[in-house]
């Protein structure tokens, strides 16, 4: 340590010297500085190094932001816009060059027809629920195989597709999955969520044992590949790969409510690792959803919650 | 500038002596620090400077990260913990205290059934293509309130609901529209994008000219809710509002390609703000996706892409 400052103490005189000479006929005629210039001059040197080196540690982040004032829309913009740089430097077009472009076969509805399919898709949508009661009744694995082949007809960001759906039916592993889970909510619901929010969560009558993990037939555990290896082994990234994976989780949802069944969407809070470990995952994915698939428990209740009526969600210009 | 320096340089002398004082017998022995110690104070005194600045401006953003080795899905899961956190400390409960549970009102359907249901909306929505042409043709608006309606049916963090839906059918708000994406899409093409990128999107012909944004009869643009105003007109903070409007999503393009219409899925690049001022929506909201809605083009065309098929998107235990 010692050693190191002599080290850097034993180069300095010279520049020094130089500077002093050179900056003499200056000085005479600001006398504190004439007096103390080395220490500023140290001073204002130090004062450089460390963002000298924050800059190289930042290198290639980029998130050196702009100087001017931004809003919190504005910073997001650039941060969405800096994603899109480094999407560029990893892409390699997953797509063949030639590419053939082909006509879209369609046949367009009459007016009355595309009033009834809207007014019948809404009533069978607006007759999902969140289920907290399962009956353990087995469902057909080839109904689950619809619903996922569905999910993954999602548009996603350059069509990289980066959803991977774990179904779990094994009685094991979902007795696994209850535990790693209830282990967590039991310290989130004590600890982390505090008095105001376990307060809050009263009227839905939650808390952190959760039956319906082991009754359900089925577990749908659903992960966002935030890249994956091209063939010659460097990252494609997945951009938007967030959003890909939950528009894809809402049209999963409505299979199932389509197909007659329940589920339960939820982000398990802190379990993401050990899922991911459990159920084998690679690195390169996160788990973002679970839901449990099956039929409701003959006395399965809900709360009596309304939804906002349109003209609180829809603004027409 | 150098009234300040001045005015700095003024105030060191005393303590730099009484230093030198308590430390005299020390430096006898270490002739190079002799020599050149206060250099070395005043640089060390500078190395801290930016660091103390760094963590008071950092102060309440809790994005000091723990010293522990992280994996990136840690570091998220601790992100979302604190978002958990914040959220507590705002929420008020949205829902009464003596929210009823009522029986969940379910018809159990057979084997069959489910399996040709989730057949067919398996076909139905593997139909859905993302279409760039759009005929100007008019659609009833009901159509478009019945597939909204819809999208509202969806589930959301704690029941809050945090999507607004805004439509465009005013040919002169969509001209605007059309400004500012083009505008902000050929700096992205030209500028930001590089070449590569450009290179890597020609299999799909997409260029910063969106003829389909004034040609489509709607422009549905939705936005997320990042948090509301209660009554007692603080804030109420959505969480998952994200994943949650995405969810939404899904099942309005669902909605959309079930009435027989078609759309194109699209984040517009850095023109969140401009189109947030446009369509004059809260600083509260920041826009997520826009989507053209209405009949295709006669001769639209579209790319000849697979879908991953369901072995390489499920994975069953």
């Amino acid at each position: 340590m010692f050693h190191s400052v002599t080290m850097c103490v034993r180069y300095t005189p010279d520049p020094v010297v130089s500077i002093q000479s050179q900056a003499g006929a200056m000085l005479e005629h600001m006398p504190f500085l004439a007096a103390y210039w080395p220490y500023v001059v140290t001073f204002l040197a130090a004062l450089f190094v460390p963002g000298l080196w924050r800059k190289n540690d930042s290198k290639g982040e980029k998130n050196d932001a702009p100087k001017q004032y931004q809003t919190p829309d504005q910073a997001a913009e650039i941060k969405e816009e800096e994603d899109w740089m480094d999407y560029q430097n990893t892409l390699t077009s997953a797509l063949p060059e030639d590419l053939q472009h082909i006509p879209f076969a369609y046949k367009r509805p009459s007016e009355n027809e595309m009033l009834k399919r809207s007014q019948e898709y809404y009533e069978m949508v607006n007759g999902r629920r969140t289920i907290r009661f399962f009956s353990p009744d087995p469902v057909p694995i080839d109904v689950i195989k619809n619903i996922i082949k569905a999910a993954a007809t999602s548009p996603s960001g350059a069509h990289t597709e980066p959803w991977t759906y774990v179904v779990v039916q094994d009685p094991d592993v979902k007795a696994k999955v209850r535990q790693i889970i209830e282990d967590e909510e039991e310290i989130n619901y004590k600890k982390r969520m505090g008095q105001q929010w376990t307060t809050d969560l009263k009227p839905l009558r939650t808390n952190w044992i959760k039956e319906y993990l082991t009754d359900a037939p089925y577990l749908v555990l659903v992960f966002k590949q935030m890249f994956s290896l091209k063939e010659d082994n460097t990252k494609k990234i997945h951009y938007y790969n967030e959003i890909s994976v939950a528009i894809s989780y809402g049209i999963f949802l409505t299979a199932v409510q389509n197909a007659g069944l329940v589920g339960l969407t939820s982000t398990p809070l802190n379990c993401g690792p050990a899922l991911r470990n459990l159920l084998e995952r690679p690195p390169s994915e996160k788990l973002m959803l679970l839901c449990p698939v099956g039929f409701p428990a003959k006395d399965a209740t809900v709360p009596d919650l309304e939804r906002k009526r349109l003209e609180d969600v829809m603004v027409l210009f």
